[in-house]
C-alpha cells in the first residue's frame, strides 16, 4: 500500500484538537474526510503529535496509506481544494516508504508559543498569541529557561491527565527571543509530555513577572509536583513548529 | 480645550473602514463611543489617514478635543476598556498641543502590504495577508518599485473616486522583501492618493507574475489611466503603519 506524508499548516481556534473524536470537529477528521473526498478511501491519518483544542500548528507532519497509488502532486492540489475553508493548509505532500511513521519514526519536535507582552490587547494577534499585560523580565525568563534544559523528571510540568508512563524528558533547546511587544518562546526535544510546554510557558511567565525566582525551577524539578508548577498557558499563543527525522 | 493623541492599532476586516458612516461599524465611530463612556463628551476623531472597509492599522494616529481635562494614562487606560472586544487598541495615549493635527501635521506616512505567496492558502494569515497563488519574481517587482519612486503624476494609480485635486504625489521609498512565503512592500510618501498603495501592489503582482514587464511603469506613469494600471489588491493586506510629525 502506497504511504503518503503531509506537512500542514492549521488554525487551531476552532477545533477541538488533533485527534478525531464524535460529534465534534478535529483536524485528524477533517483530513480524514478530504481525502475520502479525493479518492472514496476511508484511511487513518497519523500525526507527528497530538495538538490540543485550539493549538495551531506551522510544520504539524502526518502520514496515511492508500489502497490506489496516486500522484503527491494531485493528491496536495485535490486535499487543498477538499480543504479550502477549513482552517488546514497542506503545504507538501510526498511519497514516502512503508517505514516512515510520522509519530514513531520523529527524532525531534519543535514548538513555538507567542506571548503579546504590552498593556493593550493587539488586535492584529488575536487568537494567535497569549496576551500578558504586566511587563515580563525576559532576562530571568531566559535564566530559568536554561535550568530547564536536559533530561529531567519533569512531573511538575505535565497534566494530571498525561498517560506516558514515564515523566523523564530531555529538552534540548529553549529559547526567547523579544521582537517589539512579542516574545517567542522556542522549545525543541525527542519528545513531550502531555501540556509540558504550556505548563512550562506559564511557569516562566510567573518567574518573568516577579512573583517566582529563576532557581524555583530546581526545586520544581525536584518536587515532581505539578501543583507546585505555574498554570497552564493557554492554547492559543502554541504553534506546533516542525517534526525532524 | 486640552487635545488628544493616540496611536492606534487595529484589525479593520469588520469595519467599513476608518470614516464614520450611518448604520455602519467604523473604526472612527467606535473610538468616538468609547471616548462618550469614558466622560460623556461627544468629540470628533480626526486620523492621520482614512483606511478603507478591510485594512488594518499597526500605527494609525489620531487626534481629539475635550471641555474637560484628563490624565492621559487614565484615558489610556480606559478607552482600552470601553474598546474591549471591538478590534481596536489604544496603543499610548498622551496630551498635545492645539497646534498638533494628525492629518494636517503628517509629514509623512507609511504602509504595509503583506503577500501570501505559494500554493496553499495559510490558515494562520487569513483575512491578513493577499494569497498570490503563482510564483512571484520578486526581482521584477523590485525593478518596477524603484521606477515609481520620486515625483510622479500617479493618475493611473488612483480610484477612479478619488477626490484629490491633484495626482502629483511623490513617493520616498518603496521596499519589497520575501521571509519564507510572505513578500512585504513597504511605501512611505508624505501623502497617498485613494487606493494608490493597493494599485501600485496590484500591478506589482502583474509584474511579478510576467504578465508585465517591469518598465511598463514608465508607459502608466505617462498614460494617466486607472484602467491601464493592475487591478486594486485586495484590502485585507494592507496596514497602516505609521505617520510621521
Amino acid at each position: 500500500m502506497p504511504r503518503y506524508k503531509l506537512l500542514l499548516e492549521y488554525n487551531g481556534s476552532n477545533y477541538a484538537g488533533w485527534q478525531i473524536q464524535p460529534n465534534i470537529s478535529s483536524i485528524q477528521g477533517k483530513i480524514q474526510e478530504a481525502i475520502k473526498c479525493f479518492c472514496q478511501e476511508t484511511t487513518t491519518v497519523y500525526g507527528s503529535g497530538r495538538t490540543d483544542a485550539g493549538v495551531h500548528a506551522l510544520g504539524q507532519v502526518a502520514h496515511f496509506d492508500l489502497l490506489v497509488d496516486k500522484d503527491p502532486n494531485e493528491l496536495f492540489r485535490a486535499l487543498n481544494y477538499y480543504l479550502r475553508g477549513s482552517d488546514i493548509s497542506v503545504l507538501n505532500a510526498t511519497k514516502v516508504s512503508d517505514e516512515f511513521h510520522a509519530r514513531f519514526s520523529a527524532s525531534g519536535r519543535e514548538y513555538r508559543y507567542d506571548i503579546i507582552n504590552r498593556y493593550p490587547t493587539s488586535p492584529l494577534k488575536q487568537g494567535l498569541a497569549w496576551h500578558v499585560r504586566f511587563v515580563l523580565d525576559i532576562e530571568s525568563m531566559k535564566e530559568a529557561a536554561s535550568l530547564l534544559v536536559g533530561t529531567h523528571d519533569f512531573a511538575s510540568f505535565r497534566s494530571i491527565e498525561c498517560q506516558s508512563k514515564s515523566s523523564i524528558k530531555t529538552i534540548d533547546h529553549i529559547t526567547l527571543e523579544r521582537i517589539d511587544d512579542i516574545i517567542s518562546i522556542k522549545i525543541g526535544a525527542r519528545s513531550f509530555l502531555h501540556n509540558q510546554v504550556r505548563i512550562i510557558v506559564g511557569t516562566l511567565v510567573e518567574i518573568g513577572s516577579g512573583r517566582r525566582d529563576p532557581s524555583d525551577i530546581n526545586r520544581l524539578l525536584l518536587e515532581k509536583d505539578r501543583k507546585q508548577a505555574g498554570p497552564t498557558a493557554p492554547p492559543h499563543g502554541l504553534y506546533f513548529l516542525k517534526a525532524s527525522y
